[in-house]
């Protein structure tokens, strides 16, 4: 197949943005094809989970082409829960690999905020079984305080080291001017101090507040190209080196270990072997912590610490900003935000960064290689990706 | 590119189905599954438009992965409102161009009767323009009056004309066991007896209750493969042998002539080409009958009949089962029923059952080369397919 690149980026900011759907998806798209220097592109694939409940916008694909005047380029939507994202670059690198694309714009966008944060959880719940699950009242956030405690009880993690990611990721964040939650967070106000229990409430059990990622809308978009365009438009070359996906049981309680998020593993193991790479390789990678506990479980199902030890590395600063692995560098779900089907768009977006050196006051030295991974469902449909800077 | 065949074929009723919209996609799939002899598959798309919306259900993709035990294989949902089931026969074949793939499983499910009818309009609404129509009360229908009386006027299309194509659906319906209209209509029952005006009113003027398919529930699954894998499992050899697609301006009265469907002419063009064939060689078609007077259109700009010709085709019954060029031969949208994120996969269902001289009572004779037009929106992103019996 044809090697693809990464040429154009854009993102908006993640935060309550009061513009239609496919505004908030248009106007990152018009960024990346501004930053790739291309006035036009071949298709176009929109990454988003609730155009058509929460925000009353079916056929996505067709208003984000009609937005950009590209018409009679081709477009669908790309839906594949929370991985959205990262399920529509990879739809966008194989239409690249199959000859038929020279260069694919995939843009992502959510407006979560169309419905209050009630109706937000229960909107996010659609993915749940919905017979074993749902119809229990098991939302995501119920499913994330169960895997916490088993986790918690299995590997000696605890509430102190949920909150080391929060801490990290909101610092992360307050470099990052298209951030969410832009406000430092210490040990003290959240888990020590005497406000600590009120600034920090439990939400599900032992998930407090700020261990939940915010509900935010937002937008971002990368241009994908062939070698050929790629190497046209002289922008530093960063190559989509790889991609892998993998499912598992859609209902958790059905996994042999539940702790074990084996579609991470199995969808990791893949794109770094079409890469060519392996997980000591990467300098910088964005993990999808919807929930701290995730950053934690998943730095370990990658490959980058041993199963049940990804905490420890945590406590020892591996994954800060100038640790040997920094890890959400843009602040992550948890800081920089989550608008659903854009989350897997904007972890491309902040690698690109990286490996471009434009990441400012965040930026990782030397980082050549990159890596995200976006979880859908509760780890039931996983997406990564390896780019690597040529 | 690599070679794209269609390996194996299911289909449910187009009816009330009380079963659950995952449940819905994963029957056809197994069934097509078994049609062609294979077990597991290397990915997975399932087209649909409402599972977020009127289903409660979203990330599909991953939940018929579930259904059908094929973890860890990836799987995405691919929406382009009505066109949904096209788009995501086309996404699978660039899988398998792009030479990642070697089968791919692609199965539409949409699960209309959640809702009743005038949820139903007010859910296909959301494909209008958000303000420039729908914010205004334009439905699809009433965007199908407006271009049905523009047709009339300027090209001398009759109510009896509109009649003629819903009676000859009718009729082909009768014969295939999984339409969702199986009754025999007559000129004198719904225009000219004395009944008539109770049996048919008008719903947007000029179009009559005749004039517009049901509101179905249902489901429809092909397997694509490549060439290598095709020539293995020993079926009758039915290629792909082209796709396209085009869209249009969101809000039809941006359009220079609204009475021209360019994206229909613009995605026939390029399927055709892909595919190495011209209009006139096509042997079965099946056209997006949503409203009696798309057939009648689309039949003018996939190159069949010349632009305001072919309600005249219809009337010499040039496009009845044994006329030169059968159209809709499954019964269509109109009869078969419109199970929207199914109806572009249940298209090339029949294409393939023509192809491959299965279609029974039905069948037409020597069809060699046949054809689809799956209508997204009104009209703003379609996508033909172009199929081969080798």
């Amino acid at each position: 197949m044809r090697d693809v690149y990464v040429v154009g980026i854009g993102i908006t900011s993640f935060t309550r943005l009061d513009y239609p759907l496919a505004e908030i998806a248009a106007y990152p798209a018009l960024q990346a094809m501004q930053d790739a220097g291309l006035d036009k592109v071949d298709h176009v694939y929109v990454a988003n989970m609730g155009g058509g409940r929460v925000s009353n916008q079916t056929a996505l694909g067709s208003a984000v082409v009609d937005h950009l005047c590209l018409w009679p380029v081709g477009a669908e939507t790309i839906e594949n829960g929370p991985a959205s994202g990262a399920s529509a670059i990879k739809t966008g690198a194989m239409a690249i690999a199959s000859g038929m694309m020279d260069t694919v714009l995939v843009t992502g966008a959510e407006r979560m905020n169309e419905v209050n944060s009630l109706e937000a959880t229960d909107f996010v719940a659609t993915l749940a079984h919905p017979m074993a699950e749902r119809i229990y009242g098991v939302t995501l956030p119920a499913l994330a305080g169960m895997f916490t405690r088993l986790y918690m009880e299995r590997y000696g993690v605890t509430s102190r080291h949920l909150a080391m990611v929060a801490i990290k990721n909101h610092a992360n964040a307050c470099l990052n001017q298209f951030a969410h939650v832009q406000n430092k967070i210490s040990m003290d106000g959240i888990l020590d101090g005497k406000d600590a229990s009120h600034n920090n409430p439990v939400i599900a059990d032992p998930l407090r507040f700020f261990d939940i990622c915010p509900v935010s809308d937002g937008g971002a978009a990368v241009i994908l190209a062939s070698a050929e365009v790629a190497k046209k438009l002289g922008k530093p070359l960063v190559k989509l080196a790889g991609f892998g996906q993998a499912t598992d049981t859609h209902a958790v309680h059905e996994r042999e270990d539940p702790t074990a998020l084996t579609a991470v593993r199995l969808a990791a193991d893949k794109a770094f072997k079409m890469a060519k790479l392996k997980p000591a390789d990467v300098d910088v990678a964005e993990l999808h912590d919807a929930f701290t506990i995730l950053e934690i479980a998943e730095s370990e199902e990658v490959g980058f610490f041993e199963k049940g030890k990804g905490h420890l590395a945590l406590e020892r600063g591996e994954t800060a900003l100038n640790g040997k692995l920094p890890i959400n560098t843009s602040g992550g779900l948890k800081a920089r935000g989550h608008a659903v089907g854009a989350t897997g768009i904007a972890q491309a977006h902040e690698i690109v960064l990286q490996l471009r050196g434009d990441a400012k006051k965040r930026q990782v030295k030397d980082a050549k290689v990159g890596f995200t991974c976006n979880f859908g469902g509760f780890g039931n449909n996983v997406v990564c990706l390896a780019m690597v800077r040529e």
